[in-house]
C-alpha cells in the first residue's frame, strides 16, 4: 500500500500518522519529494482501513498495491482450474465448453427436441432456464419447480449435464441434480446467495453484471470461494454501454484480460451479450478465436410460432453450421 | 404499440402478421409511407410479446407506447403517495424527511450519541447499517442482529424511527421493528427479496442500482406494489458514471424526473453519492433546492479516530449547520 | 510518482531500473514487502514517461502523484479566477453570472425580444447560436456569419455582452466582438482549436464533453491556459449516462468538486443538462444552492409556433420566475 | 415517423396538429387507443422537426422510423464499399487490410525498420503518428511535418501507401501523398473537419469516438459522403467503459453490426482497443474471425529501450506471429 502525504503536512503530522500505522504492525518507508511525500507501507497491510487513511485530512491519495482477490488470483495458483461435472466432463484447463438451449424450458416436447438437437451438433452441457429474472414483474417469469422438472427429463433421455439460474438461496434443495448452477447478471453482487452456494460443493457459472468490473466480478467469485467453493465458472454476457443497436455490448477483451488475472475458467455468453440472433455467430466464432473456454449458446425450436425466428435465439439448424465453425476456429488458433 | 414493418415486404406477409395480433385481441391500423409500414396497435395489447413481434423478419422495430410500471405511474395516480410510520412521521407530499446516522452500528455509545445529536439537529428518522453489502468477502461485514438491538435501544432512547438495510429474505423477521426497511443499490433487481416485502406491508425505501435508469427502478417498485406493498420510498444515491474524482455521480433531475412521472416520495442520499464528505453539504442543498422529499446523511462521531474526518460521514456538528442551511433552501423555493 | 515492482523481480533488474531512472535525475527510495517491492520517485519526476515505465514487465503499475494540470490547479492559485468581461462584468469570485437566450439565432425581432427580456429578468449575458454543431449533415446548422450579425445588433440594443460557440479555427476573426467564445462539448478535445484559442486574451467558455472527466476538462483548460490565455469559464453541462429519460445527466458535484480542484469559474447550462423545459428551473435552483457561479439557460419566445412550448427552452416568462427564485436560493446559502 | 398523442388530448387538438403537419405535406393516419392515440405520418417526413413535435403538450413521444444516414446505409447500397487506394491496394469487399507500424515517427531509421518488417510480415499499410492528439499540452505533440517527411521516405524504400492521422483542416496540403487520411476518436464530432475531408477524394478512416455510438459513428461518416467523398473507411478501436484493467472495451459485435447497417468496410485496432500489448493478439483474432476487413496494430521496434516491451505494441517478432495466425483464422471462417 502506498500514501501520498499533502504538500505542507508538517513532520509532526507524519511521525503521528507513522506511529498509528507502526502500531497495526505496518512497515512504512518514507520518499520525500517537493510537492509530496510518499510512504511505502509494506507488511501486514490487510488491517489498515483504506478508507479511513484516504480520508484523512494530510493524506492526498492512498494506492493498494495487492489485489484484494486472494483464492482466484492466478498470482498465487498459476494453473488453471478445471472443473468437473458428475460425468466427467471438464470445463477450463484446454477443454473447450459447449453449452446450449432454450432460454426458457417451455414443454416437454421443445426440451427433449432442443437437446437432441445441440448434442447431436456437439454440445455437452444443456442449459434451460426455470426461474426467470424479468424487469418486469408483470412478464412470464418462467415455469419454476415444473421447469426444473423437465430438464431433469430431457438429462435422463439425453444424458447432458445441466445448467440452469438459481435466484433465490431458499431454492437450493431443488438445484441438487443441476449439475451447474448459475447466477444471473442482476445477482452477481447479492452477496447473502453467493455465500450460500460458497457453503456447497457445487460448480457455480458466475455472469458478470451489467455493469460491473472485473475485479467486481472476481471479488464475487472470492465470497463464493472464500466459502470454500472452488468449482466456479466466470461468464462474459455483455456489458451496458450508450450503444442502442446491441441490447448489450460483449466485452471480448475480457477472455484474455480474466485469464490473465484468475486461474478460473472464462465462458462467453454471445446471445445476451448481443440481444440479436444474427450477431450470435461472429461473436461465437470472436470468443473461440481469444481463447475462452467455451461457450453458452441460446437453441430453440418452434414450429408453431414460424414467424419468430427468435429475437436471439438459433435456430438447431444454425446452431449445427455454428458449432462446426467454432471448431474450424478452435484449430486454427490452436499453436 | 406500434411496429413498423420493412419496406420489401409483401401484402401475403403484411395481413399474415395483421391476422395474427387480431387473433390476440388488437386492433390495427395501418399507415402506409414509401419507405415502411407503420402498424397502430391498440386494444389488448399487453399480450403481445414484444421481443417475438421485434424479431420477426419482416419488422423493422417496434415502440411500446404505454409505461410498463402502472401501480408507481402518476398517470393513474395524480395525487403524492405519503408514507406514513408507525409513531406518525410522514414521508412524501410536502413533508420534508431527515434520515440521518453512521454507516455502520458500531456500539452502544456511538449510536446513542449520535441519534441524540441528529435528533438535536432536526433529523426525524435514525439510520444504522446492521448487515453492510460489502464487494469483498474479507472487509467488515456488519455487527448483524446485534448492530440491530442496538438500534433498537438508541428508537427507545431518542423515539426516532429507524431505517436499515436488509440484504436477506430470512432476516425479515429481524426486521419487525425496524420502521422503514432499505433495499440496498445492489439488491435492486434482486427480485425475489423485492416479492418478499411486497407480501409485507413494511415501508420500503428502494434504493436505484449503480447503472440502473429510472424506469428499472420503477419497475423494481412495482415488484414489491404488485404484492400489495405501497409504502414505497424511492432513493437516488448516485449512479456509476467514467468520473473518478467522486465515488458516484448525483442524478439530481432524477428527483423532479421521478416526480413527474411517480406519485412516491423521492428522497436524495448524497453521502454515498459523492463518497466525500466536504461533497454532502453541497450536494444536500442541491437536493433540497429541486423538490427532493427528504436527505440521508451519514454523520458519523468518533473520538478514538480524531485523525479522521470520514471518508464520507459528516461530524454532528457539520451536520447541524448543513440541516439549517436546508431548511432555508426549502424556504427560499417554497411557492 | 510510485512504481511498484514485481514479486519475482530480482536484484540486478531492480538494480538496472534504478540505475535508469537515476540517469533521468530522478531520486528513487525503496520499500520491500513481501509481495511487492515499492520505489517513491521524486525530483523531476516529469521527463519519465509513465507509459514505457508502466510497461516494462517487471513493473506491476505506476501511481503518478502530482497532478497533471498545472495552470488551472487550486493548489497552486488558491484564490479564484475572477474572468472580466469588456463592459465591467464579472465572472467568477462570488458574483454570479446569468446567461440567457435562445438556443439559435433566427431573426433580428427574435434575438431583440427575447435580449430585452432576459435583460429585464436580471440576465447579464446574452447567448445565442450562429454556428451550431448538429450530429446530422441535413439538420439546420445555423445561420453562421448572419446570426453574428445579429446578435451584435441585439449588443447594441441592450448593451448585453455576448457568448456564442465558435466550430472552426479560420472563424477567429468573426468572434472579435463576441465577449466570450464558446467551446462546445464535441470541441472539448479538439486540441488545435484549444491552442489557437489559448493564443487570444479572449473569455473562453469551456464546455464539458459528454463522456468526459472532470480531469480531462480541466486538461482542455490547460491548453488553452498554457498558451497564455487565462480567462477561462468551465462549463458543466451534463454527460451521458444510460438514463434515457433526460437527454444527459446533470453531474450537480462536478461543481464542488471542481471548485475544489481549480480555481476557474463554474457555470452550469440546465438547459443541454437536461433537454427539457420542465427539468430546468429545478436543475437552475440545484447549481445555484450547490455553489455554482452562474447559469447558462435557453429561453426562447415563439409566437408563430403557439403549439410548441419548447423542448428544453424556457419562455421568457417563466425565465423571470426562475431568475427570481434563483436569486431567493442565492440569498438562502450565502453564508 | 409515429407521434403517440397523451391520454386527455382533445379532438379539436389533435385536428390542429394534424392540419399542422398536412400543411408540410405529410401524410397522417390515426389509430385511436384506450391509453394513447396514435399518428402514423408518411411521406415528406424529412422537413418535420421531431424536437418541436416531441416538446408539444399534447405529444407524449415521438419515434423515427427512417434512420438518418444515407448515404453510408446499406439500405439503400447493399453491395460492400471498395476503398482503392492510389497503388491499387483494396479495403473492403472480401479483402484483408493489414495496416501496421509505429504510434509515433521518431527517426528515419524506425520507420524505415519498421516498414520494411511489417511489410515482410505481410502488411499492405504502413501507419504512423506525426500529430498526435495528446490530453496534456505538455506531452510529446508528435513530429509533425517532419514526421510526414520521414512517412514519405518509408514509402518511397517500401512501396506501402501510408495513413497518419489529421488533426487540423489547415494542415490538410501536407497530407497530399497520404494515401488515407485518419480521423481520430477525439475528432469523430469535429464536423468542420469532416466537411473539409468531405470535399476531397482522399479515403478517410474515421474513428469511433470514446463513447459514440454506432449511429453517431455513421452519422459523422455522412457528413463526409454528403459533401461528395465516398471513400469512408470506419474504424472500431474501443469504447469507454467502467472497466480499469483495460484502456477501453473493444466492442466486437460492433463489426457485424455495422456490415450490416452500412456498406463501408469496417477496420479494427486492437491496439487502441486494450492498450495492452499481450491483448493486442487475442482480439486482433477475434476480430478476424467475426468478419472484420482489416486490423490496424500498432508495432515498434525499439532496440534503445531494451527494458520495455511497449505498452500497446508489438514487437516485429510478435507481428510475424499474430499476422500468420490472422490469416490461419480468415481461413478457417471463410465459408
Amino acid at each position: 500500500m502506498v500514501a501520498v502525504l499533502k504538500h505542507g503536512t508538517t513532520k509532526e503530522q507524519t511521525e503521528l500518522l507513522i506511529n498509528w500505522l507502526k502500531n497495526q504492525n505496518v512497515d512504512v518507508n518514507v520518499s520525500e519529494g517537493h510537492e509530496y511525500t510518499v510512504l511505502g507501507l509494506v507488511g501486514n497491510t490487510r488491517n489498515i482501513d483504506v478508507d479511513l487513511l484516504a480520508s484523512l485530512d494530510m493524506v492526498e491519495s492512498v494506492k493498494v498495491v495487492s489485489e484484494p482477490f486472494k483464492k482466484c488470483n492466478r498470482k498465487f495458483h498459476p494453473d488453471d482450474t478445471v472443473v468437473t461435472l458428475a460425468n466427467g466432463t471438464q470445463i477450463g484447463g484446454g477443454s473447450f465448453c459447449m453449452i446450449a438451449g432454450p432460454c426458457s424450458v417451455e414443454t416437454h416436447d421443445q426440451i427433449i427436441l432442443v437437446a437432441e438437437r445441440v448434442k447431436a451438433a456437439g454440445a455437452n452441457v444443456l442449459r434451460g432456464g426455470a426461474f426467470k429474472p424479468r424487469t418486469s414483474p408483470y412478464d412470464f417469469q418462467g415455469l419454476k419447480a415444473e421447469g426444473l422438472e423437465l430438464l431433469m427429463e430431457a438429462k435422463k433421455v439425453t444424458g447432458l449435464p445441466l445448467i440452469s439460474e438459481i435466484m433465490n438461496i431458499n431454492h437450493l434443495d431443488m438445484f441438487e441434480d443441476v449439475d451447474i448452477i448459475q447466477v444471473g447478471a442482476r445477482n452477481m453482487q447479492n452477496f447473502e446467495l453467493l455465500k450460500e452456494l460458497g457453503r456447497t460443493h457445487h460448480p457455480i457459472l458466475l455472469k458478470r453484471g451489467l455493469a460491473n468490473t472485473m475485479k467486481e466480478l472476481l471479488m464475487s467469485a472470492e465470497y463464493i470461494m472464500s466459502g470454500g467453493n472452488e468449482n466456479v465458472i466466470l461468464c462474459e454476457r455483455g456489458i451496458r454501454t450508450f450503444e442502442t443497436y446491441t441490447r448489450n455490448t460483449l466485452d471480448i477483451s475480457a477472455v484474455p484480460m480474466l485469464h490473465d488475472l484468475s486461474h478460473l475458467p472464462v465462458i462467453v455468453d454471445p446471445s445476451h451479450a448481443s440481444g440479436i440472433a444474427k450477431l450470435v455467430r461472429p461473436c461465437a466464432l470472436a470468443a473461440a478465436a481469444c481463447g475462452a473456454d467455451g461457450l453458452m449458446i441460446e437453441v430453440h425450436n418452434d414450429p408453431i410460432h414460424a414467424l419468430c425466428d427468435g429475437a436471439q435465439s438459433l435456430t438447431p439448424d444454425q446452431y449445427d453450421e455454428v458449432a462446426a465453425t467454432v471448431r474450424k476456429v478452435l484449430a486454427a488458433v490452436a499453436q
